[in-house]
Formats: C-alpha cells, sequence, structure tokens
C-alpha cells in the first residue's frame, strides 16, 4: 500500500498483554532455542515489522526462527505458560495483515521448515514442510509432468503455510479450486502445544472436517508445521483468448455466459480501460486500448480438448457481443496475453504514489453493475480507480489509486475501499476472496457477518486457543467492537442498499 | 443388513439420559406444534426405529416433524432446558445408523421441509429444503439444462439435509466432488436454537469455513433448514469402458494409471468375479464372468471431448494388460453396463440371507494389495465376500455375505468388517468414504484417529452444543470408550501392521 505507515496503537486485544515480561519470555525461550533461533535486538527485529500490508507496522516483541516441530511446540507451550501471544508467519506476502506481529508477542517465522519431505507421483501427493514456496512444489513435481494448482501472484514468494492459513487462490482456482480443494492433510500445533493431524491422504476423512477449518483460519487455530497437497498432472498445452468489448456490462454478461453455457476455463480474467491503459504502457502487451473491458480466458488441456474449449469460448464471446477476438497462436503470445494481467499491481504502482487493493466477491451476473458503482464512487471520493477481476469467480480487485503525502487522499481511499466491500457483501458476494480479512478488513466482517455467526467464530476459536493468544486481533472481530463500530449486518437484512434484491 | 436384529442397549451417553419426564417434554412439545407435527403412541413411533443401518434398532422416545423452521428452533430450546438428545432425521437412508433414534431422546424428523425454494440458473443455484430428495434437485434443475452432481445409491430417496450431515458421495464424485464440494451455503440451528448461516453464495466465505465443518458433522453440530448447492450443466454426452481383467491387482494398478495418465473419468468403478457373478444372474448386464474383475469407466462431456477421453482410456486400459474392451454404442447399452453395478447390493441380498456392507478407503495403487488380502480373510473367517469398489477413490465397498440365524456368523463378520476397516487405516486410508460413522464404525475411529484428534472433535462439538444433546453416542467416540476398548490408533504408528510402509 505504498509510502505511508501507521504505527498500530495497541487495540483492545492488547490490554491484557501489556503486563508481559520480556526478558522473562526472552530467557525461557533461550533454554529451548539455540541462539541462532532466537532473535531480540532492535535491528533484528526491523526485518520482520510488517507482512505485505505495509502500511500498517508493528515490531513484535521477539521473533522465534524454529528448525524443528519439537521446537514449535516448546515455543507453544512456554508462550501458552507465559500468556504470550503468537503470531506465526510464511513469507510475510499477507495483503490483508494477516502476519502483522503483535507488540507483546512473539512472531513465529517459519522459514526454516523448507523441506520437501517426498513427492509421490503415483499417489499424486508432495508433502512439504510449511514454510516451502508454493512455486518450489511445482517445480519439485515437474520432473513427473505434475504440478500444484493454487496460483496466487505471489507464488514464486509465498508459502505453502501461508496459502493454507489464507486459503489463498489465484488465475487457475476456477477449475482447479482454492487451496481448500488442493490439500489433503495438516500436520499442525495447537497453542497448547499438542501436535494435531488434520485430514488424511484418504477420500473424506472421518470426524469433523478440522482440515478445511484450519485452512483460511489466518493462523488463529494452530501452526502448521507439515502439509500434504494433491498435485495435478500438468496439462499438455495452453491457448489464451483474448477478446474487447466496448461496455463494461456487456463483458460483464459474457463472462456469466462462458459459464452457463458449462465451459470452466483454466483462467476467466477481466481488466478494464484504466488497468488496460496503465499496464500497456509498462509491458507493451498489445492490448486493445479503445476497449471499454478485456476479458482473457485461458483454455488448458490435451490439444484437442483446447482446440474445442477455444472454438466454443470463442463463439460464446462473439454471441455476447465482443468486438476484436484474439487467440494466442504460441506460447510466447499467450505469456504476452497475460504478461499485462499479471504486472498490473506494479503498474498501479508506476502510475501513483500509493494504491489500495481491495479483494470483494459478488455473483458473476453482478460484475457489470459493480464496474458502474465504482465509476460512480470515483466521482465522488475524487480518485481514480482501476480494475481487474478474477471475474470467472466474480472475484474482484479494484486498485485505489491515491497519494497519502495529499491531506485526506488516504482516509477517502480507505472510505472508497470500505464502500466497495459493504456493496460486495449487499449484492450476495463477500468481503475478501482470497486475501483473507487480516487486520485490514477486521470492521467489514460486522458488515458479512450477523451476531450468531460471530458468536460461533469466538467459540471456535475457543476450542482450539482458549486463552486467545493466536494471532489475536486479527480476522474475527468482538461482538463490542462490531457494536461500538455501528456498521450494520447486510448479509441478512437489507441495508444500506434497499434498493438491491436479495440473492 | 438383512434380517437379525439387536435391540439398542443404554450406552455410557444414555446414563445421563435416564432421567428424564417423557410425558414434561411432551407437553412442552404440544405447546409449540400441532398435533399432526408430535407423534408419542408406540404405533407411530415403531415406524421411525431405525434407518439403513437396520441390524441397530431402538424406539424414539417422541418423534416431532417440524413444518417451519421456527418450529424448529422452539423444540430445540426445549430439549436444551430440559436435557433432552435431538436426533434429526431426512430420510433414513443412513447406512452407518447416523439417524438411529435414542431411546430417551426426540427424533427430528425433516420430512415436511421439502420445499424447492428456488433455482437460480444464471448463478447456477439452487436453494432448497433439507427434506428435498437429492435426486429432485437435478429434476427441478433438468429444465434448465442443470444437475446437482453428488449421486449416492440412494438418491432416489434420500434427502439433501442427509447428505450434508454425511457429507454423500457416489460414482460421479470422482470427478465432480462430495456433497462438500458443491454445497455453498446452509442455514442451521445450533441446540441453544441459534439461526446461523453457514458459508454464503460467494467464493471462499471469509471466517472459519463452518459449512465445511458442519458438512459430514452426522448431525451433531446444527439442524439443517435450509441448502442451497451448486449446479453443474448436464453432460451433453456420457460413454461407459467396460475392461475386463484376468488378475485383480493387474486391474487395480489400471485404475491407478489412468488417474496417473491424467484423466477424472466421471465413474471409475470396479466389480470382483464375486460380484459380477452375483448381478449377472440378477439383473444379465452381459458382464463376462470368466473375468477376475472388471472395471466401469463413464466418460461425459461434449461429443467430442467423450470421443478423446473414450480412446485415451482404452489405449491405457489395454497398456496395462486389459483383455476385453467394450465400449458402450448407445445410451441403452450404457445403462445396461450400469445396471449391474447399481445392482450389487439388491444382488447381495439375494444370494445371502444377511450381508454387511463396509466402506474403507485406501490410496489406489494399493488396490490389488486389499483385494489379496480380502481373499486371504475370506478363507480365515470362512465367509464369502463380494466386492465392488469406487474404484477411483480408492473407496472399497465389500459386501461380507452371512447368515445371522448360524451361530456365529454374525459375530465372524463383524469381526471379518473390522479388520478390513483397520486393515484400510494401516494402509493409509480410513474407515469410512461415504456412508458416515454413525454408531456402526465408532469403534474403528479409535483406530483412525489418535487421542489428540480426538480431543479437538470433543472440543470443537463443544463449541457448538456444550451439554452434547444433539446425535449423542454417535460419530466420536469418547476417550474413556477407545481406552477400554483396547484399540490401537494406527495411523501415526504401524501397528498392527508392522511390516506396512506408512505413506
Amino acid at each position: 500500500m505504498g509510502t505511508s505507515v501507521n504505527d498500530v496503537s495497541p487495540g483492545e486485544a492488547d490490554v491484557h498483554f501489556s503486563g508481559i515480561d520480556r526478558n522473562a519470555v526472552l530467557q525461557a525461550l533461550a533454554a529451548v532455542l539455540p541462539p541462532t533461533c532466537l532473535l531480540s535486538e532492535l535491528e533484528d527485529l526491523r526485518p520482520w515489522e510488517c507482512d505485505g500490508l505495509a502500511a500498517m507496522r508493528q515490531l513484535p516483541m521477539l521473533v522465534a526462527l524454529p528448525e524443528t516441530e519439537a521446537q514449535v511446540v516448546e515455543i507453544l507451550k512456554i508462550c501458552q505458560r507465559m500468556g504470550v501471544p503468537v503470531v506465526a508467519r510464511g513469507a510475510g506476502t499477507s495483503l490483508s495483515g494477516g502476519a502483522m506481529p503483535h507488540a507483546f508477542g512473539v512472531l513465529l517465522a517459519m522459514a526454516k521448515f523448507r523441506k520437501i519431505v517426498r513427492v509421490d507421483p503415483v499417489a499424486r501427493v508432495a508433502v512439504v514442510q510449511p514454510g516451502v514456496r508454493n512455486k518450489a512444489i511445482s517445480e519439485a513435481a515437474a520432473p513427473y509432468g505434475l504440478y500444484y494448482a493454487p496460483d496466487p501472484s505471489s507464488q514464486i514468494a509465498c508459502t505453502i503455510g501461508g496459502n493454507v492459513a489464507e486459503n489463498a487462490g489465484g488465475v487457475h482456482c476456477l477449475k482447479y479450486g482454492l487451496t481448500v480443494h488442493n490439500v489433503l492433510r495438516v500436520r499442525g500445533v495447537t497453542m497448547a502445544g499438542d501436535v494435531v493431524e488434520f485430514g488424511s491422504h484418504a477420500l473424506d476423512s472421518p470426524g469433523y472436517d478440522l482440515l478445511a477449518l484450519l485452512t483460511g483460519s489466518e493462523g488463529m487455530l494452530a501452526v502448521t508445521t507439515e502439509v500434504s497437497v494433491r498435485l495435478l498432472p500438468t496439462p499438455q498445452l495452453a491457448r489464451c483468448v483474448l477478446a474487447a468489448f466496448s461496455d463494461v456490462v456487456v463483458a460483464g454478461e459474457a463472462v456469466a455466459e462462458i459459464i452457463a453455457a458449462g465451459i470452466i476455463p483454466a483462467g476467466l480474467e477481466m481488466m478494464d480501460q484504466a488497468a488496460t491503459a496503465a499496464v500497456e504502457d509498462f509491458v507493451h502487451a498489445g492490448y486493445p486500448l479503445d476497449a471499454a473491458a478485456i476479458l482473457l480466458v485461458e483454455c488448458d488441456g490435451t490439444p484437442e480438448e483446447v482446440a474445442e474449449e477455444v472454438a466454443r469460448v470463442s463463439e460464446v464471446l462473439q454471441r455476447a457481443g465482443a468486438g476484436e477476438i484474439r487467440i494466442s497462436r504460441d506460447e510466447a503470445e499467450r505469456l504476452r496475453f497475460w504478461a499485462g494481467r499479471k504486472a498490473a499491481f506494479p503498474a498501479a504502482g508506476r502510475i501513483s504514489p500509493d494504491y489500495y487493493c481491495m479483494d470483494g466477491t459478488i455473483p458473476r451476473k453482478r460484475l457489470g453493475e459493480m464496474l458502474n458503482a465504482i465509476a460512480e464512487m470515483e466521482r465522488r471520493y475524487a480518485l481514480r480507480c482501476i480494475n481487474v477481476f478474477h471475474a470467472g469467480d466474480g472475484n474482484l480487485h479494484p486498485l485505489i489509486l491515491f497519494d497519502a503525502a495529499a491531506p485526506g487522499e488516504q482516509a477517502r481511499a480507505e472510505a472508497f475501499g470500505a464502500e466497495i466491500l459493504e456493496r460486495s457483501v449487499a449484492l450476495g458476494g463477500s468481503i475478501t476472496g482470497e486475501h483473507g480479512v487480516g487486520v485490514e478488513k477486521i470492521d467489514q466482517m460486522c458488515v458479512q457477518f450477523g451476531e450468531n455467526e460471530l458468536r460461533m467464530f469466538h467459540r471456535v476459536k475457543a476450542a482450539f486457543d482458549p486463552a486467545g493468544l493466536l494471532n489475536p486481533g486479527k480476522a474475527i472481530p468482538t461482538l463490542n467492537r462490531c457494536a461500538e463500530g455501528g456498521r450494520q449486518h447486510v448479509q441478512g437484512g437489507n441495508l444500506p442498499y434497499p434498493e438491491l434484491e436479495r440473492f
């Protein structure tokens, strides 16, 4: 989020922790960890003060870098006994502040857990440690013609442990599912120091589905120490269809029509005119700059499957009112088509001192409506917004451009972002598709959920971590916070957009 | 399970409930329900005394048949206040006794919740009440060219509420996923009478994934009152490949090779010689009776996709050592190929007074090994077993044939079944693929899970239902029960099969 930095002031959750004796915790941890696994000097702590949500910074009290599961167990037992918060961290690429440190807590960095335990090509499973990078799993599986499908934009850097914590998505998740659909088993440690196996390599493990519960729990239920993921055969071929539309609503309808025709492409992305203009200057992908919106539709499979799907997609796009339709002729052109989409975030950084990336979801059929609503908000907040969407999933990434140095702009950008999220919920969607809630969207959780749902979340949290020490203050707001914030739950009702039909 | 009936004696969980005042409960419920919604006479209770696990029978104390969610809330509040167990029931087709009544409890029959609330063909979602039959959803969606994919064998009778409770599977789940992958949102009522919305129609609802937690929870966390399911486009065409093998191990390897080749068929089933012989006598499907095992491979999609997949499947099967390969020429032949597979259970009933259907899962590559182990057990227990498998999922349905009237046979059948399940776990699989644990496999849960996992299950249960009133005595054994039963956890260790490499 650019250059501006808010030092986070201790919130309600922190009051309990202010009496923690830092030296006593340091001593206790030093007794179970070698010196290279424990950081306590200011200069060593500084690099850990934020994750991908760089606008929010907080020095951790201490950083632990364990090397073994047994050390993780010891660290958690000590922190549990001494009432010390623990924030687990992978590569720190979270865009919602999920790994932001706690002022009175231990940052549990899993960077040393980077072993690929085994790749089983027959069972099509990889067993890896949580600090293994997403992309490294596919690299290890490549000799067997296999890969790991979920592909967050940060896949070169982000780790599978963080992917599990955030239930990470990506372009390919439309066809191949989110992290939760591609993880078979997680081994983890609860705050009490108990090692628990969640899920199994077998179909439909009996008992409650704690694996799904853990996936996307934003590091609040357990610390992951080993992950088994499903591998898929690398598609023989991929081609990309690029379609230009003169109207955003018509482009949105084309997305719904592709899905309605029973086609699930390997990727289905949308960019508006402001986005194509921003990236074209940067990477020269050759996008049609006069189009109000473009769609990128990826088809993968055997050559025969790809040929057939490309033909069907093109036919639907034509019928839906596309102007120009281009089909990538070779791998180089396919990568060029995608280069622009993948450069959208850095391109926003090039044309604006700061930007704020949102992550709401809406039903696909409402894409056009949402784009028009955002255009109206641009005028009202006097800020530009460029729009890139995982359109097939109805997952929006509006990038609100602002200058934190200009008085009032950051506050306007935040209000703009909050209104997009609240409108997403009112349209039948949600406040996050894949980036998580973290600290960033915790107030919007009060809009998304009612009291009964929030109460259930707190009860489930207490089942795993009764003292509330794992990643406190993230993801799930207290009922008090929602009541005091005055935000109204809109999912079950129809505020603040009474004109919208509830789906 | 045939004709023999064990009246269930009150277990450890029932001791707390023996002081319940039946008349007081009846009066309290009569105050909130019309007379047609409450059954208390013996002749009215009798039809509800068992589910699909007919060998276990238990009269409920009372049966409530609510018509509205508000009545469900009232019933649960009354039972919570009076400490009365509640067992929710759909169509009662559970094969594991998941809906078996409780002697001191109210059976909450959801049979009157059979409204299809709406079908939205654009969003491809159906919103239905829990008492709607699985097949009825596809029937309602058919005019839009859509259907609901999970297809348990009982789909004509079983209800979506029960499907959610058991995370039901079926032949198509290899390609299209289990219930948990096809349900978007469940509205339910907790034991305290709180209405909670689990999940949403949007991608990846934020907060903990309580929807996945509820799915497959065997009616122990909440009572479902409304379900939103994903609809898929009906495939244009389906064809079935039938392959005969002279060796079960080779047939098992062929299954693993199809999946390893990156093909995910719409169905991939295996039957051994005893199974084909039993069904051939019954439905005359034309199966090759000299084969040690046959595979049925269903390919669906557009005509081009089907043609290509059938060719690839045939090639892999040939290379893997199939003898005869037949490809269905028309819809009539395709249905005939499947008729035998679908008649396997009734065919077992024809050739044996009783049978016991198991539901373990194993890694696909170990199918042949498992079949040989079962053959050895047949000799040791002196009982016949016919084998039908959802082979693509590694989900076994061995049908152990016995005569409950013959002294000792039922006990031998149960020991045989338990050994199959324990061997499944030792091979890296699980004790149930799709039928649930219920009362039937509760002791095997002690083999599948260790203390830490069981303790987490109990904590999660307590988060939803602290008094333990929803479906008590099912699915999750107490730690005491496991300790007293003397069953050893084998997943994490290597007992009782030290010769097996742990996967």
